[in-house]
């Protein structure tokens, strides 16, 4: 029996949500491109688009200030996350286990619109994100309402912007694993909550979400541009992989990747920043002469993150902050279609016995 | 582009683990019949067999013991259970729910082997089950641990036993939706816990776990067997779906099913139980007459489940602790294939705008 691993080029439903890698190279969300979107619309604007096929963001944006606000004064969920913080140790969770346990927990107990669901999730989201690492972020934007839900409330306009746009670019990415995964949950007709922790939990493999943290991490162990040059090099003769470079779906380009590396280049001024840069863009050009490969989302989206002030174990976080408008989208979708997903699996294991 | 949807008959991927509907009915275990194994083993070892390939249980019972005992005194965990059960309004979470959040939150601090790290998240799932409704559980049975975790001190032998055996066939099961979730989620290298979570999250869908707790609300929603005639032909004329019959791989019959029946059998003694196994037989002659369908283990399995004491929104929790090895053993499986599952999609939606 012939099959294709990974169900790679093999259509496992269809979507009106969004299409990625046509000609190799554009994102398009509901048709639009999303690369015209970060110059002219809100994340709220985005996310009303994906959900709801409208770029009106204001039921979007009352809920998500609505939940968020109560957030803060949530006791319940105030708690799961300080009980959390209180045990680094044993228990030590990753960011993302957090994330996967909160939102869980978010029981909606009353009967909302799709777009108020989205929002809630959105803002348990990012009220843990901000909460998990104390930083003073109840100042909300009105123009950039998620973004400055998640940046300290002393943050640039600039920087409100290019995580605007980053989130943008996460929002909606197709049948990615996380999303796959979210559409076989909402198969069986679970429910959202469940559905969207499928995609937290697929999100934070390395092979994923986590690419972006492996990209920094190889960028910030090189202090120079010829210590970079053959430490890179060594790699590659060695066949090591370097994360944040090529992508499964785009052939000639990752459209997302050119607006996030503007971004990078405009936020990096101190000298470390600027030499951090220097450095990544040695990276991307050594990869393209040696490998033709090109930088995915993952490898200057991880550098931009940084750049705002991030901590590495928050980069998969933020990606779950953007995309899980994209997961509650696919979601919908799925549960409209109800056609449980159940594939066939070829046996290689011992005979009758 | 044609393509199936669903993915039903598309192989997704290969495995060692079991084979399905062989024949239109056989299961089995890395080879080995399972209903044989009813017979002759315990849940422990088919749990053994399903992981390690070794019918010997005696490392799963040790570990499974251990985190079972520990689990007890676990503030932690008691206090994320006793937080759920204190907010009955306006949380109400399904106990599904329950056992998404705590299993997500159930960190693995040290590194152990895979039949310690399955026989925790084992122990963690059984126990809060048992402690959720607050039975006295706490008296383990050495030759069926895990049965005797879940069901209250007091239960006969022949209980036991058939937990035992319901345990066994819910073990594993294949490529189905939810074991598809959490391989989906492994594919990306994220970690077990958050790849079991999506097995949990994908299980509660009604078209998959929850179709025992339609198919046993069905039964219980006649009072006699003129009455039970009736209705079902009455759904069936208004071509409404009858939960518990029918199964997308068996074709001929479910082999689980008569062991499942033969123990409701055995159990249904007092006059109430009896009836209403009456009841669920003429279902299932009218289901063969008029719709040549055969019951699944769904349907016989919500009764067994119900003449065990479980209340009917413990049913899926229940087979979340069978099933719980079967989704380990794909993560391991998947893990070490290191293949990103990433489908393609057929885009129906808006052109360029």
């Amino acid at each position: 029996m012939e099959y294709s691993p990974g169900l790679r080029g093999v259509i496992a439903g269809e979507t009106s949500i969004s299409t990625v890698g046509k000609e190799g190279t554009s994102l398009r969300y509901r048709g639009y491109d999303a690369t015209e979107l970060t110059k002219n619309n809100s994340y709220e604007e985005v996310a009303s688009l994906i959900i709801n096929d409208s770029l009106n963001g204001d039921q979007f944006k009352e809920s998500f200030k609505k939940y968020y606000l109560e957030s803060i004064s949530d006791k319940r969920l105030t708690y799961y996350l300080e009980d959390l913080k209180k045990h680094p140790v044993p228990y030590g969770m990753h960011p993302m286990d957090v994330l996967r346990t909160v939102v869980s927990a978010s029981y909606q107990s009353e009967e909302v619109s799709n777009i108020e669901a989205v929002a809630k999730i959105s803002a348990v989201v990012c009220y843990s994100i901000a909460s998990y690492f104390n930083s003073e972020t109840d100042e909300l934007d009105d123009n950039y309402l998620v973004a400055s839900s998640l940046l300290p409330n002393s943050s640039s306009m600039q920087m409100l912007e290019a995580l605007d746009d980053m989130l943008i670019l996460y929002a909606e990415h197709g049948f990615n694993a996380s999303t796959f995964a979210t559409r076989v949950t909402a198969s069986t007709r679970a429910d959202l909550i469940g559905s969207i922790v499928s995609g937290i939990s697929t999100l934070k493999g390395e092979l994923h979400g986590g690419a972006n943290e492996r990209a920094v991490e190889l960028i910030n162990s090189f202090k120079s541009l010829t210590e970079a040059e053959n430490g890179v090099k060594e790699m590659l003769s060695q066949k090591k992989k370097i994360m944040g470079f090529g992508h499964g779906v785009y052939k000639v380009q990752d459209p997302r990747s050119p607006i996030v590396k503007a971004w990078v280049e405009k936020l990096a001024i101190e000298d470390s920043s600027k030499n951090r840069f220097e450095i990544a863009k040695r990276i991307d050009e050594i990869m393209d002469e040696e490998k033709k490969l090109f930088p995915n989302v993952d490898f200057y989206g991880g550098l931009l993150l940084a750049e705002l002030g991030f901590e590495i174990d928050l980069f998969t976080p933020i990606f779950v902050a953007g995309r899980s408008v994209g997961w509650a989208a696919h979601y919908f979708e799925q549960r409209e279609q109800d056609t449980l997903i159940r594939p066939a699996a070829k046996y290689i294991g011992p005979q009758e016995r």
